[in-house]
């Protein structure tokens, strides 16, 4: 299906300018075009005429399968957190029944305008069955751990590569990920890199969570975390890194140095009491950055339009300065910084001639967007997520008015509801 | 109308514990009772099956005629903010157009579950007019500012007296609201305090919002703003302070030692530039501590849930502690502390047997409440408002399955939209 969407403000993006002007896209196959022949290709025309048409939200650090916990360990030490409330019930959790929790994490995805998702988890194939069936972009990473990727981690390697094969299409693609240093070796760690320089896959890890990891590795390795990855060849612009929030020593300056992206988690890194990102050094240093909600133990929610607002309040905040972290840059982070860390600039993330047709409807006559004196101002400052009303990924609506075009929204809570009454 | 609300989950309040129970309530008149004679009155039924009925949310600080200014001065320097953008705005609005703005701002707090408010700004009519007509209950003040109530502000305080008379009922209440000391004289500040004591009439200000305030109350009155209006008297347990970011010496005693009220306002904090209230030591303290979400202009958006998310975040964050401010603090915050400050305790804020039946139903089967592992943790990590699917206030339906009951919206964003045009 071809779409002419007209009457609607539109967030364009121009030689490196983010800007909303009122115009008509169309949609040709699963592409933006600014011009079409409208007497050539049949046209289903979308009256936009309330609403803003914006680039799909790009989340990228998640966990999306963990939405069967969501609320479920809030309040508690981390280490409760972690070894005594989540990992319990990771371990026993039925693989199958990822498919459902993913099919949860899409649904809260698509109401709030994530149209493409960055994964860490166990289960790839319920993953990349939920993602297709939804309609969701993803890139599907197994939590690598161990010492020895071909031994220890062999398995879910060898499965990881396997599921790529099988499954890496138009709306799917993989990325290697081991899960942190502390739980994978120096070895395995170095073996990612030839792995992933071979595949021309990226690699993503999280970096620097908390003050335990980089005591720790000061010990081990007389370095920083950031140090220790760098050396091993870890850090390139190939490379996504979650948190980042410890920063110390020469750390910025090294994952500038790398072309590296970091991915700002700002809900889940206070909640767990890591504290606060250094976002506005990390942009000050030339650091590409983009924005994750991580997963639903830690954050609770996969809502990107919350994650936008906390990012510019929490560094306005930080910084003591009402000039930082504008809404301009903050939506950047969420759109096109995120397309340039999946090197796909140009691509994804932006609404350009030509540019995947990954879109949002906005709208603009919710109480929150109203009235729209400032459409930037207003997606990271008043917007909750609940403004959008219709998304549509590689040209095909997933949502519309509200409604999941391919998911059976009451199936799958009976379904989750199911296995919380069974496991949780 | 009595109506019996059956089959959801009630968030009840008894005898100081709040819990989250399956049980059916009652509403008649505008009371809630937890029993009654059913054969009796004529009650029609509720099927509340897939929500949480919990108390109605307080926003204990707002201007919420600024809607009309929504994202309209973002991402600049607090003089140019105030000075340069919004006051020469408000110089020029027509005082009839607050009516449209004041209702604007009901239908966000409606959609956000808010069914108090606590007022302060220029045009106590048009406020009243929209609380009433909205159906929501309102505690209105004018700003006062000048150096002597009876001279340079008589005009506003008069006004204020008569329009109290005038409109005070059981939905609206008056609030003597002096602006800030920065704006009000020692001697008004001292003729409010007489005033509000001999009207039995609670009190508000701003109070330590940013750090030039209490730089120039030092070289004015050679202490912190704090002790200069405990000197005066102003403090007291009828007394609401608004902010209270910059606290110096020993100011959190003495506002602990006088009764007074906070009320955190995080997003309007950290957007302009002021930072993070010290609130987990105002809690610490025995303070009794409330949440706003001052006008639209600083924060950008009405929503409480936002809110109540960004206290518990930005505290865990500042804190470093992922058991600093939790869940069920900060729901007590904007709800049973509200009415504490409000002295409307066992009335207000609280579903108790006798008290009044100001509830929200909020949906949970909306991906961010799904599954209700924590219900309590959802309302403060994952829900964003939009949850909310009626409400009630005074036992009467103010929206219900996200219809207003007596706003036209449609008109409203046409009058709003008009001014708008006209004078932005």
């Amino acid at each position: 299906m071809n779409y002419k969407i007209t009457g609607g403000q539109v967030m364009t993006y121009t030689n490196g300018v983010l800007a909303i002007e009122k115009r008509d896209i169309y949609v040709v196959g699963d592409t933006i075009r600014f011009t079409a022949d409208e007497t050539k290709d049949n046209f289903e025309v979308i009256d936009a005429g309330s609403c803003l048409v914006m680039p799909g939200l790009i989340n990228m650090h998640t966990h999306a399968y963990m939405t069967i916990m969501r609320n479920y360990a809030d309040d508690v030490d981390f280490d409760e957190w972690l070894f005594k409330r989540v990992m319990p019930v990771e371990d026993t959790l039925p693989k199958e029944g990822a498919y459902w929790t993913n099919l949860l994490a899409m649904m809260e995805m698509l109401r709030t305008g994530t149209t493409c998702f960055v994964d860490m988890h166990m289960f790839h194939e319920q993953s990349c069955r939920a993602a297709s069936e939804a309609g969701v972009r993803g890139y599907i990473g197994r939590g690598l751990v161990g010492e020895d990727l071909y031994s220890d981690g062999w398995s879910r390697f060898s499965q990881a590569i396997e599921e790529k094969e099988k499954y890496e299409g138009d709306l799917l693609k993989f990325i290697l990920s081991p899960h942190a240093i502390y739980s994978c070796g120096t070895k395995l760690l170095t073996q990612v890199v030839e792995e992933s320089e071979k595949r021309g896959m990226l690699r993503q890890t999280h970096l620097s969570e908390g003050m335990n990891e980089v005591d720790n590795c000061r010990k081990q390795h007389g370095k920083t975390p950031v140090a220790y990855l760098n050396d091993l060849g870890f850090l390139s612009d190939h490379t996504i890194l979650a948190h980042c929030v410890q920063m110390q020593d020469d750390d910025i300056d090294i994952i500038a140095r790398s072309g590296s992206t970091v991915v700002t988690n700002p809900a889940s890194n206070a909640k767990l009491g890591n504290g606060f990102a250094p976002v506005c050094d990390f942009a000050n240093a030339g650091i590409n950055v983009a924005i994750g909600t991580d997963g639903t133990c830690s954050n609770n929610t996969l809502n990107m339009f919350r994650e936008m607002g906390l990012v510019s309040l929490i560094h306005k905040g930080v910084q003591r300065s009402s000039t930082a972290a504008p809404a301009d840059e903050v939506v950047r982070m969420a759109t096109v910084n995120a397309a340039r860390a999946l090197r796909r600039s140009g691509e994804l993330g932006e609404i350009s001639d030509g540019a995947k047709a990954d879109l949002v409807f906005v709208d603009l006559t919710e109480p929150s967007m109203f009235p729209a004196n400032n459409i930037m101002s207003s997606l990271c400052y008043s917007a909750n997520g609940s403004e959008v009303k219709s998304v549509m990924i590689g040209g095909k609506f997933a949502m519309k008015n509200r409604e999941y075009v391919s998911i059976d929204a009451e199936r799958v809570r009976y379904e989750v509801q199911k296995m919380v009454d069974a496991y949780l």
